[in-house]
């Protein structure tokens, strides 16, 4: 019997959940190009700036960086509010993408120290996905991944979509996935880049945030699973396991079509690449693929859910981002992401384990 | 009691479904860029090439064209073996969005009148979705869609996503959504365009048509509804109908972010854009949207049934894409869709309506 059996209350688990740790604003705060936080005066207040097409002198440049961002007593006190027991946090977007390969070694070392060490100031209650020096060279990011096994709240990686430049379906990546598969660390995919602005039209700016934020980023969460799978990845490394952020960003819905669409290609059956070997879309969503449950409505769960499986969804908030605009302590957004659970499992035993307890089996939590 | 309460078997019909007509064909290859059709010798076989990504040199550039592109008895032939009773045919993109101006009238006009007759041959099984001279004047536009009305086998429009330019959130293009409106034609909103082809990365060749197929396309649906529904084109037009293709590419699955998004955004609440007035991407879906069915599995398509509503979900094949690559006489693609049908629905009347019923009441089909 594990610990877990013993537990008279399934803890509930957010591990969609973000910080910029003080030493990470700090790097960001010494930048002068995108990724950078700055104030723009008259105003005083700090802005985030992290994505080309915010980057404009308008109001709505970037998003303001409260201490919801960098401190951790401000996480463990939403997480107190919304009765989360275990958060597992990860650095956000966009992460160390941008350092110079000379630089991004050293950074991740002490960007990940940090965050194990701010996690030992809350035991049992935080642990994190560590970022990876993915600028520098493969053998600092292998020498990385064997270095983080030392770090006690260590559960896994986040990682963006570019990989070493050109993408998750760059065979260069497979040696660091198969580092990571052999060290039974999931990957936990998440967007940053979204799509190229123009497809967003003209008049995007008067819709806010919300085309790269709504659809930029599950798009780009999609597209990016989808190379995936069709460069074999899963099929070369079987014991892969990967999160996606934001409920597989649209795979469940478009699994149908993709396989359908692999299964008619005319290239794809000339270069044998059809074959019984094959790991399709339905395999990998069930043998490699875990899903958030980060989708605000129960109506795409439901689908998450038959498409990966009940033990394989779990929940997360993506704090500190979307917070309620009127100022309330209890945010909409995490509401909306409760409502969706229950709205699609109930509020029985696989409820809770979506709440939780798959996230404390699959991450080691307890 | 309608005619169509007095039949003792509800039809199958068949609403995503496109022909080149003769005139279309004729026009394509006299092109000499894209879209065109050309034989690349040493082979004598027709290929139409339709996007920048595939106009390459290479063996998968374009597609073949033959007789079920544009012999109409090739469509009745394929409507007799997978038991579909009527069809309402479009034209396949890229529709007429490159003409130039002054041709773009007179060629609507003539292609839509063919398209009419081609009907009128086949009594009761061929209805159609018309096409409009977008690159014309909007004058020239509107004297289309009155003169549509003459057409006896028009039952809609198909659209594509640019619009008259600038995409389908163009505020000039209000005058047409309203005259669509004020005739009850709704608009079947069909992607072609896809995302730009950096997203797909440098291995996208290889993976055949997969990519701009399978995700370009439910993508950019995607996208220009949501900018429909951000530029409040569904509170302008409340009775404005538009038929998604591909299940509303990930609508249906995206729809609770996208309302969280919205809901979220600082400035469109600063814009008082966030009030009751608003028509939500939920009552947009239940008010203004039907899916079509051709999205290849169940799952998906009970999140389309869900969000949308049974009586607005209507069968599909997409011939004559996705031919089956061994020559198989029944097309593995259209028993997907049937089969999702069934599997979301059963063998009752709802299954009855998604085949069939629903388009004959909602396209005046009997």
């Amino acid at each position: 019997m594990s610990k877990y059996d013993s537990l008279t209350k399934t803890p509930v688990v957010d591990i969609h959940t973000h910080v910029y740790p003080p030493s990470y604003i700090s790097l960001l705060k010494s930048r002068s190009s995108i990724p950078y936080i700055r104030a723009f005066p008259p105003s005083e207040d700090l802005r985030l700036v992290i994505l080309p097409a915010e980057d404009t002198e308008s109001t709505s440049r970037g998003r303001p960086v409260g201490p919801d961002y960098y401190d951790i007593k401000n996480k463990i006190s939403f997480m107190d509010t919304h009765n989360i027991d275990i958060s597992v946090i990860s650095l956000a977007n966009p992460w160390l993408d941008w350092l110079p390969a000379e630089e991004a070694g050293p950074i991740a070392e002490s960007t990940n120290n940090e965050i194990d060490y701010i996690c030992s100031k809350y035991p049992g209650r935080l642990f994190f996905f560590a970022t990876l020096p993915l600028s520098a060279s493969a053998p600092t990011v292998l020498a990385e991944i064997t270095r983080l096994k030392t770090l006690s709240h260590m559960r896994g990686i986040i990682l963006g979509t570019t990989g070493l430049g050109s993408g998750l379906d760059d065979p260069n990546l497979l040696p660091i996935f198969k580092a990571l598969a052999a060290a039974s660390l999931p990957i936990f995919l998440h967007p940053h880049y979204g799509l190229p602005s123009g497809v967003w039209g003209p008049r995007a700016s008067e819709y806010g945030h919300v085309l790269p934020l709504a659809l930029g980023f599950p798009l780009e969460t999609t597209i990016a699973v989808t190379r995936m799978i069709l460069s074999d990845t899963f099929t070369l490394v079987p014991d892969l396991q990967v999160i996606l952020a934001h409920s597989g960003g649209t795979l469940p819905y478009l699994a149908g079509r993709i396989e359908s669409c692999i299964g008619h290609d005319s290239h794809l059956k000339a270069e044998n690449k059809l074959g019984p070997g094959r790991r399709t879309v339905w395999d990998v969503l069930k043998k490699n693929i875990y899903l958030d449950a980060v989708i605000y409505h129960e109506m795409g769960l439901k689908t998450a859910i038959e498409a990966s499986g009940e033990d394989r969804v779990m929940f997360g908030t993506d704090h500190p981002f979307f917070p309620p605009l009127g100022g309330d302590k209890e945010w909409a957004s995490v509401v909306a992401n409760v409502e969706a659970v229950k709205g699609a499992l109930g509020d029985g035993k696989a409820a809770e384990m979506a709440m939780g307890g798959n996230a404390v089996q699959v991450l080691n939590l307890i």
